[in-house]
């Protein structure tokens, strides 16, 4: 195959991220993350600008208010400079009155001078809002892009700063700085610091009026620790740094956006700038649902709330026009399922176990958090069958839809006709068809035998019973003795027939609750070859569900 | 909003991973990966597992060959032993011979005796397999599931390890061994060490014959240093290291499955089991596609091919009746859309300076590696039209599709005309849509004024023009002198009417190749208020055309 490889050709890539120039480990001897972070929602920014089809003024404003209501207490809101409709989407939520007073909008805008200026138009009215002031200082936009050296591209961020803080000071509100060095992963990480610091040094920050420093993976290049390093890094040495928020900016080209994240939160990252879901440019921003949900599994409260997940997947599908994945952590519809019959087995007696003893912690199998926290059902979003299933899923299903407790064995025997069923069917089935399943081929089975009557007396210290059967269209009245009512049917029968066999099972219970209630049989019984067969009876009467179940079994064997 | 978390309540979990005994930090001091690992697919078994409708013999047969066309040299290919449809799977690859001389089938079997000695059988004929073995090692599962000391678990894995070697021996074939200790994540390490030992110890390997020790994020249950710790320290402390391929296979559950991948191969794995996509139960196995790509976009070659991507997905859609997702690294429809201004404009102009500099590696802005090498192509995937695009993108679509060289400030003249019409339209825009926006407002615009005939005489060092107009269904004779032909017909033109401008700027270019190429003038005039208008023309002839595009731009004025 190697020689089809015309177009693949891995010497053209070099890594085109850089080293911090010292080692920076602290953050891989921290475990977990101990304290959430401040959370800025851009879903309205770059998670609008990737969108097919942007949101309309109306939807940003509904998509708003599920972010305020999440509880992001920060939110980018747009580029107000660079488009119409960002524009008037700051302007309807500053007049409207739509922010809340602990909720903080921020606005995005070039360090070039008649953007910034238009920016602060756009502000006017605003109670707070945090002013994003960035430009790209990596080697490839130095190069290709503004073909500028590092002294022009760090006096178009200095420019920048002092421009809003000239038009801070002279707009009425209260604002918050931000400053992004746009392509921080592909920037030398010295001269990435040198450009903070000199736009810090124009700020002057101070603990009462902390600025914000950005240092987004725009896009990913290095392995997940190389950026936990250059975080580190900057950290360190970033000056006035008890008066900086030290803020991150994942994206996702490598797939590492969730990891880039929790690593940098170790190595001294104070803020996360992400989206629900991972939506965003390319492969997307950092998904905060699962940072945040990653955390909360660990015992650490993320500050948001996530505990209806499903309808905010729904709204959220509804106003961008895009997908969760199915398999997207937490929110995704396959992301708690399990088809397979050692899952399902493991996560059945897991659950049997949290209701037998009440552990301080939640550890069931394979399933990290308890989906019911975050809005998810067992029944639908967890067991779910198919022909990979086994009788442990199957059995959880029935028991838990429809209060069948089928015996262990018989569980086994049930789970295999199940999923051969789903396998020649070629489909998934649902509880409901489950449960067809199992009344078509185990419960009052009535042919070629049917029951029609049965009574029974006490006698010489045993039972005899009369039972009154139809086969194939005609009645017959057998009799037999037994220890139990159980046994002298089966006694009848057999003496009566053919059969030769022996029960060896029984289990019987009540089906539902109250006075009315049905009784659910078990019956297993075995040929002299060593086959066994089960059968179940349904009936008010428990004798009679024993007796049905019997001859569901021996119908079974014919 | 605190108040409404009524489900969340993040006290009920602990941390249910377990650190390693002493710093394993080894890992974090390298950069990067240098060496593609051993590949194992297993989406004949975990991926196919997690499907909704699981894959029929004739699909797997299809999905098996293109696994081995993608260069996969080992394939998991299910676990015969449990179920009727994978053990006819096997029979039949076997059977029908379709298993390459390079290429090593891999079966799953849990430790347990007939489940053993039925895979042996499956396996008959097969002139070479991997037998993989597993038992679940975790707290969680030795205490909810099997209910079992720990001397207990690890006897099953020693009795497995046993029964594999006996029966090895007694079955012709070449077998290569592999132990799981599964749910690995929520094993105490220590615990995972010996009871790996104890099997090694069983099976004895050598430099010559060496098995398969695989260490599986059955569930990601820390984050992803801590679990490149954890293999730093089973592969320092493993026994036969030199004789072991020490394997992962990494789930998805926190979303750092790939990060956990490419970590643990920095620890010392040298193998990686996972499927395409990302596809696998739950939140899904690691996306082998993204792992190789990553290494390759580090200029190392990950010894698979990827060159037709697009093609792939396609067939593994088809089989899986999955979706890969939009934003998947690499294989997402959209993962290499730009649809913002600034970022298509970054990318034209890194195109252009490769093509210009021929520079010895790749690094265009935004695009980690080249669309092309995967079977991707710029024009549908990389640069997409809609109301968040800005000149670059617009101007580069219309240069690389249709041979528009439109001069700098007409491109931003262009780009708010035409996100403006995916803005009111509320749509994405195709190349063939901008074109149409493109010739409907700036080319051979003939209302209200139409140009008939052209005419010019060189007189007294300078030239006269008489040009033959329609306006308003009235043909009109103009002339004019200047000092080049474009300059007299504009003098012409402003003589005999209201109009009152100034051209400033005027450029002209082939727009085909060949004598019978047409040739695009783009002219830009301006009123005394300062206000610019362009217009362009196309025609045969050179001057006609920037005629057409002077009065293409007065007629706009108009």
């Amino acid at each position: 195959m190697k020689g089809d490889l015309i177009s693949m050709n891995s010497e053209k890539y070099k890594r085109q991220y850089f080293m911090p120039p010292e080692e920076c480990l602290d953050w891989a001897r921290k475990e977990y993350i101990t304290k959430a972070p401040d959370w800025c929602s851009v879903d309205l920014r770059d998670g609008n600008q990737a969108l097919i089809i942007p949101m309309s003024l109306d939807e940003k404003v509904e998509f708003f208010k599920y972010l305020v209501k999440v509880g992001f207490k920060e939110i980018e809101v747009g580029f107000p400079a660079a488009s119409e409709t960002e524009y008037t989407f700051l302007r309807t939520l500053i007049e409207q009155d739509l922010i809340p007073d602990d909720v903080t909008i921020q606005v995005l805008t070039q360090a070039r001078e008649h953007i910034i200026k238009r920016t602060f138009e756009a502000l006017k009215g605003a109670k707070r809002a945090i002013v994003h002031v960035y430009n790209s200082t990596s080697l490839a936009q130095r190069e290709q892009v503004f073909k500028k050296s590092k002294e022009e591209i760090l006096k178009i961020a200095t420019d920048g700063a002092k421009l809003l803080k000239k038009l801070a000071d002279e707009t009425e509100g209260n604002f918050q700085f931000e400053y992004s060095p746009e392509s921080f992963t592909g920037t030398e990480v010295e001269y990435a610091l040198e450009v903070c610091n000199a736009v810090l040094d124009i700020w002057k920050p101070s603990p009462d009026w902390k600025v914000i420093i950005n240092l987004p993976v725009t896009v990913q290049l290095s392995m997940t620790h190389v950026y936990a390093s250059q975080i580190e890094y900057m950290s360190k040495h970033m000056k006035y740094r008890d008066s900086v928020v030290l803020s991150i900016h994942p994206h996702n080209d490598r797939g590492c956006g969730v990891a880039d994240t929790e690593l940098a939160l170790l190595a001294g990252a104070d803020r996360v700038e992400g989206t629900l879901f991972g939506n965003g440019e390319r492969t997307g921003n950092v998904d905060i649902v699962t940072v945040a949900l990653n955390m909360y599994s660990h015992g650490v409260d993320p500050n948001l709330d996530f505990s209806n997940l499903p309808e905010l997947t729904k709204n959220y599908e509804r106003l961008t026009r895009m997908n969760v994945y199915e398999r997207q952590p937490y929110s995704g519809k396959l992301v708690f399922a399990a088809f397979s019959g050692s899952h399902q087995d493991a996560i059945a007696k897991g659950m049997h176990w949290i209701d037998d003893r009440h552990p301080d912690y939640w550890s069931v199998p394979y399933l990290p958090i308890d989906p019911k926290d975050i809005g998810r059902e067992y029944e639908s979003d967890v067991i779910r069958i198919n022909s990979q299933s086994g009788k442990g899923g199957i059995g959880y299903v029935l028991e838990e839809n429809f209060g069948f407790h089928i015996p262990g064995k018989m569980r086994e025997d049930v789970g295999y006709t199940v999923k051969d069923v789903s396998d020649k069917q070629h489909r998934e089935l649902v509880p409901k068809d489950i449960l067809d399943v199992f009344k078509t081929v185990y419960v009052n089975i009535s042919s070629p035998i049917a029951l029609k009557e049965c009574h029974f007396i006490q006698k010489d210290g045993g039972i005899e019973a009369e039972i009154s059967l139809e086969k194939s269209g005609v009645d017959k009245l057998y009799h037999g003795r037994g220890n139990g009512r159980l046994d002298a049917v089966s006694n009848a029968l057999q003496r009566h027939s053919d059969l030769d066999y022996s029960i060896v099972s029984y289990q019987e219970h009540a089906l539902t609750v109250g006075s009315n209630s049905k009784a659910c049989s078990y019956v297993a019984i075995q040929k002299p070859n060593g086959t066994v067969v089960w059968g179940a009876g349904i009936h008010e009467d428990i004798i009679t569900a024993s007796v049905l179940a019997l001859i569901s079994a021996v119908n079974r064997i014919q």
